[in-house]
């Protein structure tokens, strides 16, 4: 096998669609790193695995050499909603934009090489494009193609309205690949006809066009419906180990190989391996352990994805301190330190002492995401955030 | 009849539609002279009679004491066909629209008062515009209503392509009247769609919108088709006085009663008594005359009106010199001058001694746009147009 061909092997796991693939081969012939161009929304991030999965692509164009650019789409973001009717699209400000660009970053970091990432705003090239350069753009395309689009389709037979400039709204997206003249663009299946207008666009400019790449949807946790946060069937990427681990334990068993052809690293040909053993009367919880293994690391670190079956199902990550944990004050009550156990109970964390003495007992009760021990003392000006058991958690102030 | 209702009677005839009169109403109370905007195309103009009718229109406005905001379009012109399909409409340069709004305001200064008139350039505002204002005004109009306008509707049925720049040239010309401030819109019935969009405009960015008025389009000579080039039946504004005398005479009688409502400034009532007595047995070929007698007025002068009738037929305006008139030398070879009969026909203008006798016995020859005399002499050095008759015409250049 040739280089190009193995490269092409690692593109194409798990693709929906590859368009045109010969495309793709000449440019990998170039022998220069392609510009991989995957786009973004500019609202706030909150990805889970199923957004993963192109970013996991992009990850594999960047070990096979090749530069990420990864775009957020801030242009339209601070147009909002012109047609006045969506009162949850207000413009973002440049604030939220830049603010959002850094949770991105925190979030997709995880799995790209920030080496070999560029992160850029359409806002550089389109706040400075006039009215005019973009009448020219909607000349390059017609009504007829544009209403041809799967949503503008159904919404116009169902007399739903569409306002105008959701026409424009694909075309800008296509004009972004001229800018930031795209070798490749990903997106998902959904998002065909814009990625080839970018390919229409760009031959405009006298650019050659753009190798078009879809994934496919990832299933959720049901294995039925595609992942999202309004269906509860997800895995976030800011999970805690815990939970991480028996979501992932808990997935049907044939929903693991899509798993681990879409969210793992792992070789197509080992993955065969574990499946032949399945088949061969292996457990699969031993492989949805391998899997949750590798997806606890990547999000978090090995020492939580070795020790996440101790917490498993804990809502806050191990070394973690969530957002919006509750504070309590406890006093010392002119003592000059107090047990672990009091402290639980003075902050509401158990009922009773007995209840201390149990999670304390069963390792459950973590101090700033650590362990900690039985006899554990607490005094004055300690700030710390404790947690006893999966879902007590309150941010801890010792006062005199 | 108080004085906005004599205002609404002016304003009123010829008028196709006049969206919505109670508004109208309301605007001549103001007391203060009105913005009546009407807009043209920037490429060269050539306008006839047809295009009059709009244009008078405007006048009895300013009669009215308001003010005309004549809108050259300039800037979709700048533009040029933006999908690179139509050769025959490249980009205009800042020279070409110049030259032509030259040429408008020599051929419209005829009808309109300059004092009343602010000639303005839809670049001035639309230059400065950004995609992003653009996207905004998109986004206050939807693909299902700008598919109902009539020629979008039928192309779109035809499946002719419709490319998307063309669903954003009815919503700058709707901006323009929000630039403008315009209280009134003049256009052609074809144009009420676009009227309408300046009042949409104009609601979303706080203005009293626009009231509409639309003019019938003009039926040609014929009285049948509508007046144009391209058919031929049409009177030039710059025709000569014997060919606008001929072909107004030539119409038919019941084509006279709407070329006066449309065409003619003289009151209604006037006309009425016209009619009444050619309906009791008056020739109608003498209201012809008096029409032709307003029109030859209005685009020459009143001699040129009172004469036309014996330069009937004639295509060259009496002191005017059309463009592409053949240049032709004559030499006077040795001769110290020489008679017109002989220019005449070295010129080419006659076949022969006998026919410039003739042409010459008839007044028929012009020297620059005047009568000659049958003894006219040439000397050497002299550069004119020389006209024999009705089509024979050529620039003299008389050499050694």
């Amino acid at each position: 096998m040739s280089s190009i061909d193995e490269a092409l092997a690692v593109i194409k796991r798990g693709v929906d669609e590859l368009l045109p693939e010969e495309e793709l081969v000449e440019k990998l012939r170039l022998g220069r790193p392609l510009r991989i161009k995957a786009g973004f929304d500019p609202t706030a991030p909150d990805l889970h695995l199923g957004h993963t999965v192109l970013i996991n692509k992009l990850r594999q164009f960047q070990d096979l050499g090749h530069e990420v650019m990864f775009l957020i789409g801030d242009f339209t973001g601070k147009i909002g909603d012109p047609t006045g009717k969506s009162a949850t699209r207000p413009p973002l400000t440049d604030e939220q934009i830049a603010q959002n660009a850094r949770t991105y970053k925190e979030q997709v970091f995880k799995i790209l090489d920030p080496a070999r990432t560029r992160v850029v705003f359409n806002s550089e090239w389109m706040s400075r494009m006039s009215a005019a350069d973009m009448i020219r753009i909607a000349g390059q395309y017609t009504v007829a193609r544009m209403l041809e689009r799967d949503d503008f389709t159904k919404r116009y037979r169902a007399e739903q309205p569409i306002a105008i400039h959701e026409f424009l709204y694909p075309l800008v997206q296509g004009y972004d690949s001229v800018a930031m003249e795209a070798d490749v663009e990903l997106g998902g299946t959904d998002q065909k006809f814009n990625l080839l207008m970018g390919r229409i666009l760009q031959k405009h400019y006298g650019q050659a066009p753009q190798v078009i790449l879809t994934m496919p949807i990832l299933e959720g946790l049901d294995g039925v419906q595609k992942m999202s946060k309004s269906l509860g069937n997800y895995i976030g990427v800011n999970d805690a180990p815990g939970e991480m681990y028996t979501k992932l334990l808990s997935i049907p068993d044939q929903l693991l190989w899509r798993y681990f052809e879409l969210l793992s690293f792992r070789p197509l040909a080992e993955v065969a391996e574990y499946r032949q053993a399945v088949d061969a009367g292996a457990n699969p919880q031993e492989f949805k352990k391998l899997l949750a293994e590798e997806i606890i690391t990547r999000f978090h670190n090995e020492e939580a994805a070795r020790s996440a079956h101790k917490s498993a199902g804990n809502r806050v990550a191990l070394g973690e301190i969530p957002e919006n944990v509750p504070v309590v004050e406890v006093s010392l009550e002119g003592q000059p330190q107090l047990p672990i156990a009091s402290v639980l109970r003075l902050a509401g964390l158990v009922k009773n002492g007995a209840a201390a003495k149990d999670v304390l007992g069963r390792g459950a009760v973590y101090v700033n995401g650590e362990q900690a021990a039985p006899d554990r003392q607490f005094v004055q000006g300690e700030d710390c955030v404790l947690q006893a058991g999966k879902k007590k958690i309150a941010r801890v102030l010792i006062t005199e």
